[in-house]
């Protein structure tokens, strides 16, 4: 059996973690993240964590999450707004030194996109998109169990794929984006809007549409229809095995999911109606993802 | 030097070549396909030029591009509406048996695409988007020189994505589906609406708009508007490294390639607006990508 380190770096908490091969979390350590005492406190703080999980020999790489854009050849975090002073710092290679094992870093969304791919929803399933919807939406997307980031980084970037041009400039992201216009963030603005400003997340308009309240029920409908339409987009483009859908939002299925696959299917052709919708399911995509980075190049 | 045989069957004509692992096409033979006369005629007129090729003893594998989808691991045509017969014929494998060497198919877009990302405009790319504008628009996409498929082959079934869900029903595709509203096809149907039935094919509308008529000039703005809302839905779930055009309508990309590329910028991040847009280069795409796919294979 192969184990793995996975780093879940945060602006908040950083947790460090000894994983199997199988996924398996062995080991979970946590503590505060301290930013504003510098990169190099943080590095440290992660490498003292990394040597009290111990069992080094083991080990056969480490993998970290971060919470931004990565040059993933480099392990580099290309912006790094939650986590100041990491932008353009050489933070794989500060570990990699250390410990003299592979070290691989990439964004949080994609490190949850190969957990899935490996050990949860997605297993077995060649191209698997992963979408999360939240307070915004993000995408990744792995084939053969290994990520594909594209040119840039940018692949799975759907929150700024239009669904609608029709709508109002919102902030810098397209008129009609699907994040501007589906995500939970989306769905506070539409219910304060309607309802007014005692509306402070999500959930409130859910819940309103759960009693059956019409004007709620026409927010989630319309969410609906335009999750499906990005979904489409993305059919179009790649044609995946399966869809595996995370974030906070999912709380709300019951309210949205039917109606959405519902949508979906005459949007595209019949040949590609039988992809497969399925929810996210580890509890854990973070660390567990990072910790298959190094799997995933063959480490 | 290895070689390989492309076929590039069509409705009409049927194609061999003999073509070099560098894409050089040394030696083609082509024949009327005679589809009437039933596939059994068909595959036995293929095997006979494969042989009339000869030098048979050098070749290493032997790849088939045909016009429809194909499930490319059994090398079966999934629909085949101008190769009646065809659809769920042992094509690949009854080629196979008689030469006893690897045998591959593909639809023709996708073929295409392995061209350009062998020896083409996408060569040197690791993730090269294939897109082709001509009576319809059709897409393909190569990772590292092999193609990426999708659950059941419609990656790059672009032609039904939706730039714009406030047109009319044209037909079977969505409403607003980019290849209703920007295709060849679809520059002749809005042509004979505002010119009237005198206009036979996008080409008189395109000569129109280089004279300056306003109207025309219009037709082809929205056109390259469309367009560019497409490149920039592909753009967001893949970051290709390049976008590769083909088709008829690149004969008139001086009318509407530049503001394509202007429209498609401000669509996508920043970081995402140094994408490559390069024109197809090959003079027989259909040939050498044929005969790529047995090297795309590792053969």
């Amino acid at each position: 059996m192969k184990y793995y380190i996975g780093v879940d770096l945060g602006g908040t908490n950083v947790r460090v973690a000894r994983v199997s091969e199988q996924g398996q979390i062995v080991k979970v350590i946590k503590e505060a993240t301290e930013i504003e005492q510098g990169v190099e406190h943080v590095l440290d703080k992660i490498i003292r964590m990394i040597e009290e999980i111990g069992e080094l020999d083991t080990i056969s790489g480490i993998g970290m999450g971060v919470p931004g854009p990565v040059d993933t050849d480099n392990g580099v975090m290309m912006l790094a707004t939650n986590l100041p002073g990491f932008e353009g710092y050489p933070m794989a290679e500060t570990i990699r030194k250390h410990f003299n094992i592979p070290v691989f870093a990439d964004n949080d969304v994609n490190v949850a996109c190969l957990a899935e791919s490996f050990h949860g929803a997605g297993k077995g399933y060649p191209l698997c998109y992963y979408v999360t919807i939240s307070t915004g939406i993000g995408g990744a997307f792995s084939f053969n169990n290994r990520l594909v980031s594209g040119k840039n980084g940018y692949a799975g970037e759907i929150a700024n794929i239009i669904i609608d041009r029709n709508r109002e400039k919102v902030n810098y992201l397209n008129v009609g984006a699907v994040e501007n216009e589906a995500s939970g963030t989306a769905i506070t603005r539409k219910g304060k809007a309607v309802f007014g400003d005692h509306i402070k997340h999500a959930g409130m308009v859910f819940d309103m549409a759960r009693e059956g309240d019409e004007k709620a029920l026409k927010i989630v409908d319309d969410m609906a229809y335009d999750l499906a339409q990005m979904f489409s987009s993305i059919a179009h483009v790649v044609d995946p095995h399966i869809f595996v859908v995370g974030g906070g939002c999912m709380k709300s299925k019951d309210v949205f999911w039917d109606k959405m696959i519902q949508y979906y299917k005459p949007m595209v052709h019949i040949g590609m109606q039988d992809v497969i919708f399925a929810e996210a399911m580890l509890d854990e995509p973070g660390l567990v993802g990072a910790a298959m980075l190094p799997m995933s190049f063959g480490k």
